[in-house]
């Protein structure tokens, strides 16, 4: 997969055993393959109006198909493992544009959503079957088309006897919560705000495009919060909204990182990123008492995305929640970085049996439906 | 499917039994569902650059989605077949861009197509199984990712004694020439040149947009050929070019219709559509006589597609083909307007049955491969 922080494709080898509630899975290989500059600057130009037209559209999702290919291939090799036995894909592809609201077009009124990256292309040069484009299906039902990882936080993380919030920090920051025993319809899962996105943007602004992300939050680690600034930040309409929710690169993305340095004159770079970090980490938290607290016990959070590298945010939010333990994937089993690309490749395993894959609670949807399409491979599955 | 003239959403409903060689198709209903004009504007918005931006290729993905699946709906009703009795739908999408010939695009040669109107809606709102998406994987194997019908000629009309060309006028033209007792790897097929692209354009502007078509052919049979304007037409460098090759609305829509009519000065309408008439059957004509008769014998011609309404058009393409027949697919069971919709239904037939329905000989691929995207339906596929 490659997320809304579009700077490569990460991809998983893993071995899944069962199905449903039963599915059992091992991460074998991770890879992650950088965009080259070339092409991330593809993908910006493509997502939006008036640089993405229809023309750079289709050749960048053949593109993009071509990458996940090798990022796939480059993950099999790493682990030693012949793309003969590699019996699945599940790409989910390069968001290029999201509306899930539901607006007037030619007459009717409707909700869209637009992934790239070929899947003919990946299942030609991997010859494995291959399913792709999760998200429109859900949309069809009614729903968001996202958040569509909580059906995996469910199959994976739900406990007998704890409450766990299940939180990913990519660009954007989401949050699963799994009561203790929760069946489908008890899970709640919703987008708190951003996650990397802003500081990954401050940075590069602050650094002259040098930096495109603060390493560790090293210099967000040796600066100190602005109160005024953060006060202002927490008052975004957007984290008083109830769930189901779901925000983007529209609300947090440069435009938002524009002002939120408009507000921070006379800050040093190192406090506004410390600002930015503390906005990042109370906006999580303040998720969690508003809208998950009331729904039930919330004895532990277990973190993922590549959000958890940055110290800055991690002790803020560590500290904000304490005494509840703030927990990673990887202390799961299931390294922080890896956890996305392994909700895809579940995903797709769910589909080729059959199994819905959306969570109509997270999604909105009025049903939970099979999701994605299955390009053939060059060989038929093995059963 | 829709094709180039993109006019609305041919359906038809077919019982078919067996597969590959022994695939035999009969047609139970067939219904055009026109797009209306606000959809018309928008699909040619959403097909070129510099309106076909992003936000609106995607919505116009739903927005077309929805209109398909009416189409198919429709089409059920029609024959009183409830959805629940459909056990698979092939779409083959609309054409919004069609780049086959490798360009440079962030470093890579890729070589791309576009088709719209979301398969995912299609499964969801008829509940039935739905392939689609044919065109992207011939592409990933190095093919133009057309034609495609031809495979489907090939099992519905070869012959153990007699030499065929089977013709479709949709847009452009296209033949695809069996030979007497042929193998896949012996069928040619290629686009002609215009079929009813030029026709409809040059309608359009002679009667200021009263007319989206020349019905029946009956401006065109007023008229008189205008003999060095058809000169100067046949001599469009297309239509000398070696096959395998495909042409499309950039060489012979809009554009080129302009030019004709800058070329038609002092002809009157009748005569300037009897001269794109013969035009577009000289140049049928032309490609048999040139590219058809040196590799086999030819007994019969069988002709599909719209322009078979045009007896100009049909008129002189008899003529000139005496004393080879010309028959229409009606002729054998299969109407004119729904062979190129019933084709991609037999496509999708072959993709559930893990066939192959590339031909490397007409698209110029390097291998044959199992076509398409398989969008699960509301229940599991009957067998």
């Amino acid at each position: 997969m490659s997320g809304t922080s579009f700077d490569g494709v990460d991809a998983a080898l893993v071995a899944i055993r069962g199905r449903g509630l039963a599915t059992r899975v091992e991460l074998l290989a991770f890879h992650t393959m950088a965009y080259p500059a070339a092409v991330r600057r593809l993908v910006a130009e493509v997502s939006a109006p008036p640089s993405g037209t229809v023309d750079r559209v289709c050749q960048a999702n053949v593109v993009l198909g071509e990458l996940f290919a090798e990022a796939a291939m480059a993950v099999a090799e790493q682990a030693g493992v012949p793309l003969g036995r590699i019996d699945l894909i599940g790409s989910h592809g390069q968001t290029i544009h999201h509306l899930p609201e539901p607006t007037a077009v030619a007459g009717r009124r409707v909700a869209s959503t637009l992934q790239i990256a070929e899947p003919s292309v990946i299942a030609e040069r991997t010859g494995a079957t291959t399913v792709a484009d999760f998200r429109p299906r859900d949309m069809a039902c009614g729903g968001q088309g996202a958040p569509l990882v909580p059906y995996v936080d469910y199959l994976l993380f739900r406990h007998r006897a704890r409450g766990r919030l299940v939180l990913n920090i990519g660009g954007i920051a989401n949050v699963t919560y799994l009561p203790p025993r929760c069946r489908a319809a008890d899970v709640v899962a919703f987008d708190t705000g951003p996650g990397n996105m802003l500081l990954d943007a401050l940075t590069a602004r602050l650094t002259a495009g040098r930096r495109r992300f603060d390493r560790g939050g090293a210099m967000a680690s040796r600066g100190a919060v602005s109160k005024p600034l953060l006060r202002g930040l927490l008052r975004h309409p957007y984290l008083r909204r109830e769930p189901p929710k779901s925000t983007g690169r529209e609300t947090f993305g440069a435009a938002f990182a524009h002002q939120v340095l408009a507000r921070a004159k006379g800050l040093s770079p190192p406090d506004i990123l410390a600002t930015a970090a503390a906005f990042t980490a109370d906006s999580i938290h303040g998720a969690a008492e508003r809208f998950v607290r009331p729904l039930g016990p919330l004895d532990e959070v277990i973190a993922s995305g590549g959000g958890c590298h940055n110290r800055a945010v991690m002790a803020r939010l560590a500290d904000r929640l304490d005494p509840v333990p703030v927990h990673t994937s990887g202390d799961l089993g299931l390294p922080v970085d890896a956890k996305e690309a392994v909700a895809f490749a579940i995903l797709a395993h769910e589909t080729m049996a059959g199994r819905p894959g959306s969570l109509p609670s997270a999604t909105g949807a009025r049903r939970a439906a099979v999701l994605g399409k299955i390009v053939p491979g060059r060989r038929p599955p093995r059963r």
